[in-house]
């Protein structure tokens, strides 16, 4: 692993300053390699798949883990939009002069090594090396053991993709052992390593924040909440709320929280109710809600609860002020909505909601890295230091400050 | 210490949305109460002096503690360019237009709570405060215990000022004990502090970096490189690296460690040398060093040495790409600084060089909050994440996306 770490450190001061066609040749060359690998890849799946069923895996993991000819279409498509975004690397802004003569800016710049761990989905592999490439890192990548064969039949494509554009083998590098101390290893590589990326549940996340001095970006809970004001048009608030919790369940984006104005709780309650009963949520509401429309009682620990599946805590408040409490109080700082025509509500809402996405008016289930055109993300980010909300290219690099002279020396 | 925690938190949440007028009030305020409260300051400080004297503290401790009319004269002067910079909180950048008509924006908002552990120089009470204040941030503030008297008179002013201008007197608290265990119950309380900012020797900063699971904007070394190249303007370098080792000798921007390219090394070393010489600086080179100017031998110890004081490193080296690696392996990823008239030189120097400020044909000793044009800092980060480089309002911030809709779904 200390090889591994070296190897990767060496690897990235050649990414850093390898030039955008360069990596581009490499998104390309691997795209390429995966489409005439398909058989392979395929088939290594399938052992993956085989062992999976042997082994009892949860049903979940095991979906998540089938790979065909459409999972491999994907892969390829992700790589093309990969290629197609702007080059991050080397943008220089706010370059200005002072009043020494000295010019000042900030350059972007490559992170450095990547460590990346995440579960089951293979096709990951490519997506995180994809923006690692393009960010001008160097990555170590340890999958999950239930994809073991999957992900070294992919690290294959990625290292044909990556040796012919004439970038290091160790620009990209696949953990290649289904040993758990690697994890370990890994986390204790802070010479070589400049951030971890978990990707995958709770406790692994945890796991990591807690087992390494690296920094780590961080997806955690998405306790997400819409409020519907006082003065939202009903429509839209029933059609936002019902798509902000049902269109989805099992992702991080989705509303687990409605908080209603008690003035509108009335008009748009028994209409909702009644939409989501088709989606078979279950709804846990305070005693307000419950005299308006028949449901369970919620508890304390409803507030708190990502509950990840077809079950909706509501609550009704008395003003905005209250809601913005409860959800700087009981969120997860995710992405919270506002449904209002009000000008000055949506402003105050804006202003007060510390969370990583803020919204008026719009879906919670829009808040990842593709709809906001980032391209890709490696994760939702609910820290408040570096990366915040959709990671993608840019959360993954880093800026400098460059300083031009022309001779100026410092006097004090 | 969690009632503290608690009560900056609370504080946090007004402050973030106080409007800008409000806290330069506040600035405007503590300035005034520190003109007119200047004889219990100074009464207070020539306690702390005695007490210093008493215990035998380290003469540098013993003048970074002192504190006259310059002192406060300039702690107005610095609440007063503060308060002159430009509110970063609000600033929306990049809101564009998404495909399914949803806008999506960055917001720049504070971190919340900060935590500030500081030694000796009372000045930083004020500089923290107005700095965090105007970021919108509540802070807790942990001073030395041997500025305790100093502190606690300018934390009066500081309460003053922010309550006459409406805002909780919790915004900003002083740690009223000079036990040490209070630092360790700081470094507790996850909950409530969002980031904890060391400003002092490396010991703090070590121990706090390994006692607390918050985030830490670290300020550790400064190995600073001053590269020559083979083609440096003679005049421009030798006045270069003096000024970038002989301006101050006991800042971290001071040039550590300086690299000549082998071809113009005769040229430049005698002269520099000859004038580091008036400085009563030690050199320490590598033999090809000594074939040129007789110096004493440097070891390997010297390349990775912080010496804040009047020695300096000297290495001879074939051509750009050694200097860059060595940079790179032995630096600390602070301010390097290339002196060339070649263009390509110049371009390939800061692309390669993976540290904080990469300058060309200027100081390092330029490499502060205030000489960039930040107004104030709170230290100069050598982390790669967050904040990187000097400090100022910006790092004290972070950004959280904002979505405006117009009542848009999600459909996938």
């Amino acid at each position: 692993m200390q090889e591994m770490g070296a190897a990767a450190r060496s690897a990235s001061r050649a990414l850093a300053v390898a030039s955008t066609a360069t990596k581009s040749a490499a998104l390309v060359a691997i795209a390429n390699a995966l489409d005439a690998d398909r058989e392979p890849i395929k088939q290594a799946n399938a052992a993956d798949m085989a062992a999976a069923d042997d082994n009892n895996v949860d049903q979940p993991l095991v979906d998540r883990l089938f790979l065909g000819d459409k999972g491999i279409d994907q892969m390829i498509e992700g790589l093309m939009q990969i290629d197609a975004l702007k080059d991050p690397i080397g943008e220089v802004t706010d370059l200005n002069y002072r009043p020494t003569g000295i010019q000042i800016g900030k350059m972007r710049v490559p992170l450095g090594v990547i460590g990346m761990i995440y579960e089951s989905r293979p096709n990951v592999t490519v997506d995180a090396a994809a923006l690692c490439l393009k960010a001008g890192n160097a990555c170590i990548l340890r999958g999950g053991s239930e994809a073991f064969s999957s992900n070294q039949a992919i690290a294959k494509c990625v290292t044909a993709g990556i040796t012919a554009a004439g970038l290091p083998k160790a620009s990209v590098q696949l953990v290649a052992t289904t040993d758990r101390t690697a994890v370990g290893e890994l986390l204790k590589l802070d010479e070589f390593v400049d951030v971890i990326v978990p990707r995958g549940g709770k406790g692994l996340i945890e796991r990591v924040s807690n087992e390494t001095r690296i920094p780590v970006i961080k997806h955690l809970d998405g306790i997400c909440h819409v409020y519907i004001d006082s003065e939202a048009d009903p429509n839209k608030a029933v059609a936002l709320a019902f798509n902000s919790k049902a269109e989805k369940f099992a992702v991080c984006n989705a509303m687990e929280t409605l908080l209603v104005h008690k003035d509108i709780a009335p008009t748009v309650l028994p209409p909702l109710a009644e939409m989501l009963a088709t989606a078979d949520v279950e709804l846990r509401g305070c005693e307000k809600a419950r005299a308006i429309v028949p449901m369970n009682a919620a508890s304390a620990a409803d507030w708190t609860e990502e509950y990840l599946g077809p079950i909706l805590a509501i609550k009704v408040v008395d003003d905005l002020a209250v809601a913005v409490d409860h959800i700087n109080q009981f969120g997860s700082g995710h992405t919270d909505v506002i449904v209002t025509e009000n000008y000055s509500h949506s402003r105050a809402f804006i202003q007060a909601v510390d969370s990583a996405s803020v919204m008026v008016n719009a879906s919670s289930q829009f808040a990842d890295g593709f709809e906001y055109g980032l391209g890709a993300e490696v994760g939702i980010s609910t820290d408040k230091l570096h990366a915040r909300g959709p990671v993608g290219l840019e959360g993954l690099t880093s800026q400098k400050y460059v300083v031009y002279g022309s001779g100026e020396i410092r006097k004090r």
